[in-house]
């Protein structure tokens, strides 16, 4: 398995999306759809090894995560609308449910879950899971040398983790490591780390 | 410099885009839109070195040729739905100028440029300026073994260069490269091949 958090610092958090309008009003919701093409869609074929888990931390009503499950994905084509679209449904199905259900994993659309958690939460679930998390940072070691097995990857959007976060990957010993000597979009960083480990497997 | 030709086979060529099916009755246009972003964008920046070359071959005026010039973009932003608004743009230019014109490229917005060519012609006359061109295909050599001094980068769609068309490149002795042991999309190739360059620059 291969599996991605991604922080969405300031993507809406209800179903109010303007399609029209997904890098503005809606807080870089593109930038998350084109993480989520960039982490499952192949030349013909969909990686249904990953995992996908995005934290949207936008207004009105973070946070909210979403979960894509490679496997179960049915029907999402890799253009940010169809992605968009995909997470207005999710973000409907919150909307209708309420907070105690909203603790658990509940499903919109196959392979798309949704529930109450905040980016701490999800890292101390894949900790406890017993998976291997890494920070892909800039500043950190080359992914290159590294070995996975299942990794957990986790991603900043355009403004990046907060310093409280960064607080906790280190209090929880979180390795940094780095794909780029420049600094990359979260979605290109995905696309790298899949290259290193495609290769890794041959 | 770094630069790519893409060949779009299925990309409408007339300014009737309808910005709500950019996969489907535009041609698969989203993922020319995608090539350009991960041809451009970093993060808080866009890569001035790159020239992005577009072959679009869909309906109902092929062959037309837009070409992105990094050094000179203005106001595009990364998301497919702005870049689809900018080639919408570049394609209504075209329709207005006379067949005698778009022999020559004629500028749409800032540093986007359109003109009748097809995808032999972009070839030849990278050829004629001097530049090593390659053609990037999953059974190629590896393309971290070589040494690239402004390279020219040759990208198929969904659909892939025809038979014509490699049998035009293995006439010109263009050398076959692969980024990746798996069959990926050009955007991907694009991110990739920008990862090996950024690292051997460093």
């Amino acid at each position: 398995m291969r599996e991605f958090i991604f922080k969405a610092n300031k993507t809406i958090t209800s179903p109010d999306i303007n399609l029209k309008d997904l890098p503005g009003s809606c807080g870089r919701l593109d930038l998350l759809c084109r993480c989520v093409s960039d982490a499952f869609f192949l030349s013909h074929d969909i990686r249904r090894d990953v995992i996908f888990y995005a934290i949207l931390c936008g207004q009105p009503n973070p946070p909210i995560c979403i979960k894509f499950v490679g496997s179960e994905l049915k029907k999402v084509s890799p253009d940010e609308r169809s992605i968009a679209i995909f997470i207005k449904k999710a973000l409907k199905k919150f909307e209708e449910i309420d907070e105690e259900q909203r603790k658990y994993w509940t499903q919109s659309t196959p392979g798309i879950y949704v529930k109450r958690a905040d980016f701490r939460d999800i890292v101390l679930e894949k900790l406890e899971e017993g998976k291997e998390v890494f920070y892909l940072h800039k500043d950190g070691s080359n992914a290159e040398n590294f070995n996975f097995t299942n990794p957990v990857f986790i991603l900043g959007d355009h403004i990046g983790l907060s310093r409280e976060d960064e607080d906790l990957l280190n209090k929880l010993n979180i390795k940094k490591i780095s794909v780029s000597p420049i600094e990359l979009h979260a979605n290109h960083c995905i696309t790298i780390i899949h290259n290193i480990l495609d290769k890794k497997s041959q």
